[in-house]
Order: C-alpha cells, then structure tokens, then sequence
C-alpha cells in the first residue's frame, strides 16, 4: 500500500552528515565527520564501579520506573550546580532530566511553537536541532554569525519582518558546527531583543565544560532576570554519550510543559545511567576528571591546527576554537566547496563534513567544511591531515 | 512574565494517575493504583552480571554514541523473534528499538496525523498513549468496548463518520486499563475494517508474554499481509521498565520516518540498556524467566480476584484477567465512583484508580475502577483487599 504520512515529517530526511558516515565504514577511509567523544574521554573504571555498587546495594533503584522529573538526588545535584554557575534561578527556575540535551531542545520547540511560528538560529546551526524543529513545521530562518557569534544587525532586522517569533536557538559556547564562541557584549545585546521583541532564548552548551583555552564567557541564562531563558546542556561530552542523559534549566511554568511531553514521549529517562551520573558526580573529583577531558582535546585540537596553519594551502581560513570538538575550514569562493569534500572522501579517503549540511535553507551556498578532532587517534589526525594539506596545495595554490 | 504555550500543549496535563499516586506517598495507605511490575519480576542477578562483563569487556560499546535504529545485534535477535511469533513480515516490515513502547506509540502518531486527523481508539484506554496522541492536537475518538475487545458497530460507525481517519490504537492482550484480550475474530474484523476503509492499525502490546491463564490468540500483525499494522512492544515488564527499552515492527517506508524522528528526539535508546537485553535474551533461559513471571502474577493476580469472589459486594462486577497486571472493576450504576475512590483513599487508606482517568472525552461518567496487583506484596493484597470488601459491603449491601 501506499503511505501517507504527516505534512510535519514528510519532508523531513536523516541527517547528512549520516551519508557522508557510510563512507567512513571503508577501513581506509580516515574520517573526521562524526562528532563522538574520544573514547580515553570515557570514566570507564569508575563508570564500571559505580555500577557494580548499584547493582550490589539497591538493584530495584537502577530496574523499577522512575518518575518523568528525573532523579531526584540527579535533579537537586544539577540544580546547586547550575545555581553555582548561574544557569539556575531558584527563585523562577525549574529542571528536569532529559534523554541528551537532544529531547531538552526538541521539547522546548514543541511546547512553545504552532506549526508556522518562527524560530530564529544561527545559520550554519546543529543539524539534529534543525530538523528536530523541522519536525515540527515551524518557520525556521537562519541568521547569519561573524566571528564573535550572531549578526545582531541581521537577528534585530528577522525580528522585525517575521511573523509570530517565538524562539531564538543559540550555542553560544564553541558552536557546532563553527567552532566559535559569542561575546559577552553580543549575549547581553541577544538578551535586550529577546525582553524587547518579547521572544524566548533556548540556549543550548553541550561543550561549555570544554573550554581548553582562553576565558569563560558568562552563559546568557545567567543574565536572565525576566526567565526568557531555557539552558539546555548534557553529560554526553562529559560521562558518557550512551547515556542519554541530559538536561534543561527553564521557567518552572516551560519545565512543567516539557514535564508533561516528555511523560509521554518516553515517560522517564533510563535510571541506571541517571543514578550512576549522580554518584560520578558527587563522589568522583570532578574537575580532575574535567580538566582530563580539557587535556586531551587541548592536544588533539593543536595537533589539528598545526597542520592547518603549516600544512594547508593559505586560501583557507579558521578561526581557532577554544573549546569543544568542532574546527570550521572555509574554502575561496572560487572552489567548489562540495566537489572539494567528495574529492577529498572519494580520491584521498579523508571524510569531512560539508558546510551545506548544516544549512538552515536547503540551496543555500557554502564554502565551508567541519573537521572534528575528537573522534580519530593523534595518529589518524596526523595521517588524515598530511593527506588534507597535500590535497589543499595541489588544488588551490 | 506571561508564557505562551503552542495550542498542541496548552490544554495537555499530566496524567492523573499520578494525582493519585500522591496520597500513596503516605505510608499508611496501601496502593492497587500503580501499574509497575513486581520488584521480584526483574533478574536483577542475571542483569547484574551481563553489565559486568560488558564492562570489563566492551566498555565502549556501553558508553559511546550508538545508530538511531537501535544496537544491531538487539534489532537482529528482534526481527527474528517477531518473525517467529508472526509479528515480522521480512518482506515488508522493518523494526526499530525504541526509548519504551512509549515512544513507539508517540511517534506513530507523529508520523502519521496532521493536526485535526482523527486516531480511533478503544474506551477506555491507556492515558500514557492517550495523552501522546492530544499532544499532537488530533481527533481522539473512543469507541466502546465489550468483553471481547472494541464494539465492532460502533467501530464501523465511527469510520463512516469521522473524518480523516488514519489510526487505530488497540491493545489487544490483558488491555489496561480493562485487563480484557480481544477475540480471534474480532481481531480478524477490526483487520478487515482497516483494509476496506484504509487506515493503519497500532497494536500496542506491552503484556503479552504475561498469558498465565486460557490461551494465546494472534497478534492482529500477524493477520497483516497489506502492511497496514504497527506492532509495538517492550521489556519494560519482562527484563526491566528503568531500562527504557520497547521496540517497534512496521511497514519499512514507517519504520523509515518513525527512525528520522526517533533521531531528533533522543538520537539512540541508552545503550548499555540495549546491549544488557540483547545478552539477556539470546544467553539467559528468556522462557524459564517469562515462566517465573507467569507464576508471580497468576499467584497476586488470583490472591486479588479471591477477595472479589468472596468479598466483594456482589453488585461489583470485573472480568477475571487471564494475564497482564490490572483488574477492572464495576459499581452498580446507581454508586458514584469518584466519591467511591476518594472515600477508599481517604478514609480506608486504599488506593485505587478511578475509571474516569482513562476516558477518551473529558467529563464522560464512568462506574469503574483499576486494582493492579502487580506493584503490592501478597501482604498488601490481603489486607488492602480485606479492606475494600468491608467497605464495598458497608456502603452498597
């Protein structure tokens, strides 16, 4: 039989960047397009013993259902947490545990917009938020960024012409795909629209914790004062991926909405993963733990970087992350940025992601590419890059 | 400031049920109205051991980012499972591990409705699927049940008259809230409505391993040869409910769109959960456990219906389950059962779900209530029940 299916989800396609993985199942293939942790990034001993402690001392704990909030202790340990780095207001504030920050952002899209209300991002954005918006048919319109985040002249103008703006998406910490940071002055400015222009900000800082160089800039929800702000953020990059455990400081009346959708989209987030990220949590020396993640991405970053700067043709520009897993390569407008990703996967088996795939309008024109440094060995990035640095000269110089 | 919800949201609670499940935090009060399994149902020994050796062997595989479809070996053992028990079509179907059967019902319904599209299902039905569905603003519309599943006639009635009919949602097997399993041949008929009025079924069978008593009748997906049935399922009851692990079979092209929504809402199910039940049922004796299951809950399930046998008032009608967790039970019409739940709770310090928490229109009067038997020890049972036949005698003898 023939199958219709919603208007919301039939256009809706699997990521690209998952067809540009099939290539990375050839073994020859070197691949920087994933986006996973490196794996020596994983607590994996104490990860291993923490749960042979549950599993010994309350099994029925990390077994039975749980409530859609999110584990208690978890909760009340994030919610000191977040007040510590200002990302919590107890006074109008509420949090709940989400399955990734994933489920956090895609909520946060289905309890505030009908099919049709605008939501603003930057534009390149994270490909899984953008078709979890797409998912639910609203108007989505990029903003282009400079270097220091958002274009705030073309946001205030989209504020002025769009219809029924309800959401701003941001990640205002190492960006993916782009690698960059915002500024403090263009966060304050982002949150004078939003109390202005009266829309909600979904701040999403899956990386925030790995910031390997430079200064911390103060998150946008910590200069939320009218709770316009959502802070949506995960362990994913901090304890473990397979987890699926994130979470999201919102208003208490937004947490209680998303409450609600989240009961009935997977009634609670697997328990064992949310008990062992509270006992790691509060019984681990965090910080070392962190700053050994900062290590290694440091290294793996500067090991990248160094090639760009000593091994690529000079026609391609960077900026240089301070943090997270992502570096953003920009090819001369004279080259032919998607030939360029198929050449280099195809003739040289180097995978990278082209910049279209993280397109807010399908058509639209890139001259980027994402490499990611977190996922291959040193020895692959090293490999990998030489190959990419001979590829650059012979094409573009 | 003043939050402006989407229409989907705006009129969408949480279930009641966990209304109700406030007055059990005291601990006076003995509660039939949960629906979670009985702790001694999870092998919490066998599970204990398979995490352990996955973490001293495979670590990785427990903590890094896995595919939207599901651990592959778990999605292989599943196909060929369902194809045994007639729930896989290898020639049309595919299958998807999903974050509970929850997440299988929620994103059918995605997939398939628009706004305004009417879903079908049986009165009264499972508020988790129930309240899923509202949040996707379509037409939810209850079609009466008998003793032997959904009234044919007013089935038929209803597709001549609602429009935009694109799901049925049944749970054929030990139904919550009614405890009651559809016949053969209604399963048949429902099966040939959909074929000659074009619309898909969703069988949802969460308890179906749980048969203790009569005998098995067949799933209405293994009646399907047009794919036009969306089989889901989970280990929720049978290896563990924290897991979040469910499953879903269906036509490849839904399968196909339910894996691009799955991959915005949480990208994979929590993977260690994945690997742990796949070494569970291909290593573990899954039959010998489903036995042991069988036994826990023909013992509490006869434990409960003797105190309705003999001392219930007579003018309390139920239909013996012949699996699953819950009894329904009926007032005679002249009761008020809203007042009957309250008083239980309140002044007899038993909790029980009142019928009206599963309507499918808000203010519809219902003279029923849910015991589950599954959640309380024997001890609960025996004195909870001892209970309420004082107080059914005392207020309608």
């Amino acid at each position: 039989m023939e199958y219709k299916f919603s208007d919301k989800v039939s256009g809706l396609k699997a990521s690209a960047i998952r067809e540009i993985l099939k290539f990375t199942a050839d073994p020859e293939v070197i691949s920087f397009a994933a986006g996973n942790p490196a794996p020596e990034a994983f607590p994996k001993e104490e990860i291993a013993k923490l749960s042979a402690e549950l599993f010994r001392d309350d099994p029925i704990l990390a077994l039975q259902y749980s409530v859609t909030e999110g584990y208690t202790p978890l909760r009340e340990f994030l919610k000191g947490w977040m007040s510590e780095k200002g990302c919590f207001h107890p006074e109008f504030d509420d949090l709940i545990v989400t399955s990734g920050g994933q489920q956090a952002n895609e909520l946060s899209c289905k309890v505030l917009l009908n099919e049709g209300d605008t939501l603003l991002c930057e534009s390149p954005s994270f490909i899984g938020s953008l078709n979890a918006f797409r998912s639910y048919n609203v108007n989505l319109v990029g903003i282009d960024m400079e270097e220091d985040g958002i274009d705030l002249e073309k946001l205030e103008n989209a504020l002025k012409t769009e219809k029924n703006v309800k959401l701003l998406y941001l990640i205002p910490n190492f960006q993916n795909p782009t690698g960059r940071t915002m500024s403090l002055a263009k966060r304050k400015a982002v949150y004078e629209l939003a109390c202005r222009y009266d829309f909600i900000i979904l701040e999403d800082d899956p990386y925030g914790e790995l910031r390997f160089a430079g200064t911390n800039v103060p998150t946008i929800k910590s200069l939320d004062t009218e709770g316009r702000v959502i802070y949506s953020s995960t362990f994913s990059k901090l304890i473990s991926s397979g987890f699926r455990t994130g979470f999201c400081s919102a208003p208490a009346p937004i947490i209680q909405k998303i409450v609600v959708c989240k009961q009935v989209s997977d009634v609670h987030s697997n328990i064992w993963a949310q008990v062992i990220s509270h006992r790691f949590m509060t019984t681990v020396d965090r910080e070392a733990h962190f700053n050994k993640l900062r290590a290694i991405y440091r290294e793996k970053c500067g090991l990248m970087c160094s090639y760009i700067d000593n091994g690529f043709s000079d026609k391609i520009t960077y900026v240089r992350p301070e943090g997270g897993l992502f570096i953003w390569c920009t090819l001369p407008d004279s080259c032919d940025m998607n030939a360029f990703c198929t050449k280099a996967v195809q003739e040289y088996k180097v995978a990278v992601v082209p910049g279209n795939s993280f397109n807010i309008r399908e058509g639209d024109v890139s001259h980027s590419f994402r490499l990611n440094y977190s996922t291959p060995t040193n020895a692959q990035i090293e490999k990998g890059m030489e190959i990419l640095s001979k590829m650059t000269k012979d094409m573009l110089d």
